[in-house]
């Protein structure tokens, strides 16, 4: 949904299909990052999750206390202060869901084609180099509605026996009926494929690659209730940790529910798993949580797993081909960060595969994909590990209860904290980020790839606060002629556009009003990168938008202070008024007048931010780099013919 | 729509009819002020309305110097800071309508039934005190389609002649078919009747009231335009005066539009009118700005009017029929309040109406919409003259030019800036809002009417920024067994409760503890006001909510240190951690901390608070002062049976 959500602003021709007959309904994941959360609001879909999620403000770590049971021994704060205008929310996949539903449904022109199995794939190889063909192939077949249900209570994604396929006999009737009493299948000709169908993914199994990594035997179960408890802390986030009754992970949700991960202690096999019911769980969780009391009337959903982690040693097929999410990387919910990473895999290819589709971006920034998002999976799968030990001791290794050996749960939070919001991804030296000359020079390139900037070297120290590759900070600005304050993320929406960050300083200084002017006629000449990339009858703005942001008092200078291709002029509409901000102070909302200071940058010289179409940080310079500018998006974008 | 909104929380049967075939779908009506974004919110509603309209921050004045054109002589706050989380805003009427019907989508059980024209009203008047009687009788008609058109581009409301009506005989096919080829026509009998039926009122002349008031024979312009304008502030709310071409109120819109009012310097008459078009509005506006131009292609809208200030004598009859808005004061738009105190009449008799319907109030609670309304009005009129000596000079008067004799714009406002901004509005002490002893005690009783509290007197100074009869201020509390931060008012939905504030205080002190204890035991009491006024079976705070709000350090305390009723226990649902709050610091939002203080209330010994179902305070009070509080309610509400 999250890749379907950029298919619809680069408005590209797109199916999307899924076997089953209807969306998730409850239960599965239900963690949602800072990162993940800004995404949204990228799309405008933030704010519906972010007011009815729960808000993940403290962690509280509970303890055994000897025979007395437990006690909390540590409150954290989940995320650190100032790092995101969101924090850590809990909220029901299904919720997530349909919140990307909803948004496609404003145009109306994508939708999920359900009760559509894929049966064959296959690719001519000899194709793959030549663009504007359809190497791809894959047949799928239109299931009869009644052979395919809903992901019940209690299931989970991928188990195949709840779809019963049927005889080969039915294909004959093919294109008859898609819906109807036969079953018809269909060859899907494809540019691009993009599989985000599970861990047990089927695309994957196709491109023949393996899941590499360890599994544990022991399995968790993890259900929704509506808690009936004394506990102090229901309704905060907790890692509860008995002296020998094992361990639970409590997290609120949204209404009134509570997601509970009870480490059962028992081995995977299917007697043992015949055995677990939500009481079973119930019980269980009351022995871990005694002395206080929890029992529950509702349960909204339950489930086991395993804990594993697992990672595919690719994730694209040539890159025509790319897998994403659970499909490529498996690992524990302990962390909260499954739904994120995988929906940011699918954030990630979306808008590069959007940009090659419609022949704005060449098709090699789809490499970039496997390097930048297979290092975050394995990123992520060293957190895991590292996590579990603190939820794992006791039952599965048997040792003794001193508390001594527990690690500290609060420290391992706070040295990851940046990567478990998602704000700390950051993405290596490649096409798509500038190099940087520093100690570790050699070290950047050597992690870089064909097409890599070796030559476009970014000057981040004009902008210390802004990390080349990680997605910008946004703060609050303010717009120069309507002096409302704006988080400067507003303007960075996922539109699919490319964007200057003309950080343009204090223009009463005359030297900086001339550099500001230079840099004005240089992007407004003929053969700047606005003009180079932008298909003629588009407007100026459809490729690479120019957004200014200037030091100098809101209300000392004006609109026209700024060269024209800074708000540039439209003969029916005027001139463009939300193009030019100002980090000044506001009337009505303290929390403005600091962008500057808060990146990093000079108030006085200001600077120039190139952000990619995910927020991301592709290139830092000065405000007369603008030919170094040039040679970072000529790597990058097809000019216009 | 307003009152709709109420009438679908209190879920009472109703009727919404409009003679009109569509909704407004341009012009109008375009300013909201913050107490009427707050209203919105209180429905769930603001946040839409919020992020596509204008925010209206700053006003500047721009005067004549000589003959050398306008400058900027004044740039004043457009609301002062600190008021309202929100500040005026301006957007198109139709998305406010828009968001209501949307509203009433959701639960798909009311909406307004087009094409209906009231024809003939009468009452049974010897039924007007009996209560579950239908005394009202309304003869509509359905119109046919095509008879009816919606309000086109420059006609304006209240203009009969879009309306054809036919002749009785059509009446004889009533009830076949409403809206075929015959017109039905439709008796429908009513408890009580509430008319927005705008200026040329048809309901408010059933009624035989007249207009009393005075009107200007001098005609404006209003126009939409997307602006071609090299005029500084553009983009702000300003008000224009030249030396001698006259005066225009400019206002940024929503997406790319201003709204223009030009003064045009012509009496009404049929031939001025006619010669005015949006070409000669501009050239108005033109002569006014110079030596700025502005022009458009693009015009969105456009009328004329006449300024006047007019109010009807009596805003219902014998508080069976209920007179709104435009029906019952008519004033200039220059301070844009028009839609605002339309709409605020709505909300006020709206859930008067709705709980006196269901029958958990007293019908003598109706009689307070007039004496509350009506006041506002004429407020508004007294401000609406005030301010129009601002604009009228010069082609009206026939003044000279000097700029000395122009009142002072920013001042005018100043003065009434929290009238303007809604949150202002006090309504006097009646059955609704307690009395206070002070020196003004006399003139507080002499404005009071029947049902009066005279033995019910509130403490205000326990809250002294809590103003009695006014809406009360929101500030960040914390959730306390969750952390998150959230507005007081957000507590206070418009969903037809009434609610009890318990600032708690500091109940680590043991002498505070003790009281709370004793308030709790107090209002868990059989025959205590939330068991009395609760009809059987419904849920303890169904018609009174108690909210607490402590000042101890959250962590320090937990939600089982406050008495049971103030965190209810449902038997399938467990604790209500959603009722218990805390003014302390957050992690992440340094707004929070200081609620008692910005609200005047002790941090260590607390008040109580009621605030009605429209978030005005009626009593203020010690946590002490129970039987006072249950004399309060026993004059409003009804005992369950």
């Amino acid at each position: 949904m999250m890749a379907a959500a950029w298919a619809n602003q680069y408005d590209i021709k797109t199916r999307i299909i899924d076997k089953n007959n209807a969306r998730i309904g409850r239960g599965q994941a239900d963690g949602l990052q800072a990162r993940t959360l800004e995404i949204f609001d990228s799309f405008g879909v933030a704010e519906g999750v972010w007011k009815q999620g729960f808000h993940d403000i403290e962690i509280c770590t509970w303890l055994a206390r000897g025979d007395e049971g437990i006690y909390r021994s540590q409150r954290v704060l989940s995320q650190k202060a100032g790092i995101s205008r969101f924090t850590q929310t809990c909220i029901n996949q299904a919720i997530i869901e349909q919140t990307f539903v909803d948004l496609l449904a404003i145009d109306g022109r994508l939708h999920v084609e359900r009760n559509v199995l894929p049966e064959n794939l296959s690719f001519e190889r000899s194709h793959l180099g030549i663009q504007n063909v359809y190497p791809i192939n894959v047949e799928v077949r239109h299931l009869q509605r009644h052979r395919t249900s809903p992901l019940k209570n209690g299931t989970r994604e991928g188990q195949k026996s709840h779809i019963q396929i049927k005889s080969d006999e039915d294909a004959d009737a093919a294109n008859e009926q898609a819906n109807g009493d036969t079953e018809a299948t269909e060859k899907i000709n494809a540019k691009y494929l993009l599989a985000c169908d599970g861990a047990h993914s089927w695309t994957r199994r196709q491109l023949g690659l393996p899941m590499e990594g360890e599994q544990t035997d022991y399995v968790w179960g993890v259900m929704d209730i509506v808690p009936l408890s004394n506990f102090p802390d229901i309704r905060q986030a907790c890692a509860i940790h008995s002296a020998t009754a094992g361990s639970i992970l409590n997290v609120p949700r949204e209404d009134r529910l509570n997601r509970l991960y009870i480490q059962l202690g028992l081995e995977d096999n299917s007697n043992n798993r015949a055995q677990i019911t939500p009481r079973t769980m119930i019980k269980a969780a009351q022995k871990i949580m005694a002395p206080y009391t929890i029992d529950f009337k509702y349960c909204d959903w339950w489930s086991l797993y395993k804990i594993g982690q697992r990672i595919s040693p690719k994730f694209s097929g040539a890159n025509r081909i790319f897998l994403a999410g659970d499909a490529v990387h498996t690992h524990s919910p302990k962390l909260g960060q499954g739904m994120n990473v995988s929906m940011q895999d699918a954030y990630n290819i979306g808008w590069k595969l959007g940009a090659v589709i419609n022949g704005t971006a060449k098709p090699d920034v789809l490499a970039t994909y496997e390097t930048e998002r297979r290092q975050v999976a394995l990123n992520l799968l060293k957190a895991d590990r590292e996590i579990a030990r603190f939820y794992s001791r006791d039952s599965e290794k048997k040792q003794n209860g001193a508390d001594t050996e527990i690690p500290d749960f609060g420290r391992i939070r706070e040295k990851m904290h940046e990567f478990l919001a998602g704000i700390g991804i950051t993405y290596a030296s490649s096409i798509l980020v500038a190099g940087v000359v520093d100690d570790n020079a050699a070290a950047v390139f050597a992690n870089g790839h064909s097409g890599m900037h070796k030559s476009v070297i970014a000057k981040p120290a004009l902008a210390f606060n802004i990390k080349l590759g990680a997605r910008i900070p946004s703060y609050k600005i303010l717009n120069q002629a309507e002096a409302r304050p704006v988080q400067l993320a507003d303007l960075l929406k996922s539109d699919g556009r490319w964007r200057i960050l003309v950080f343009a300083g204090d223009i009463k200084d005359s030297v900086q009003s001339t550099r500001i002017k230079e840099l004005g006629s240089a992007l407004a000449a003929p053969d700047s990168i606005l003009h180079t990339y932008t298909p003629t009858h588009k407007p100026i703005d459809a490729v690479i938008e120019v957004l200014t942001i200037h030091s100098s008092p809101r209300t000392e200078v004006s609109l026209f202070d700024f060269p024209d291709i800074f708000h540039p002029y439209h003969e029916e509409l005027g001139w463009d008024y939300w193009k030019v901000f100002v980090d000044d102070k506001a009337y009505h909302d303290d929390d403005c007048g600091n962008a500057y200071e808060k990146l990093g940058v000079s108030r006085l010289e200001g600077c120039l931010v190139v952000c990619r179409p995910d927020q991301h940080v592709g290139y830092t310079g000065a405000l007369e780099d603008i030919k170094d500018m040039e040679r970072f998006f000529e790597a990058i974008l097809i000019p216009r013919v």
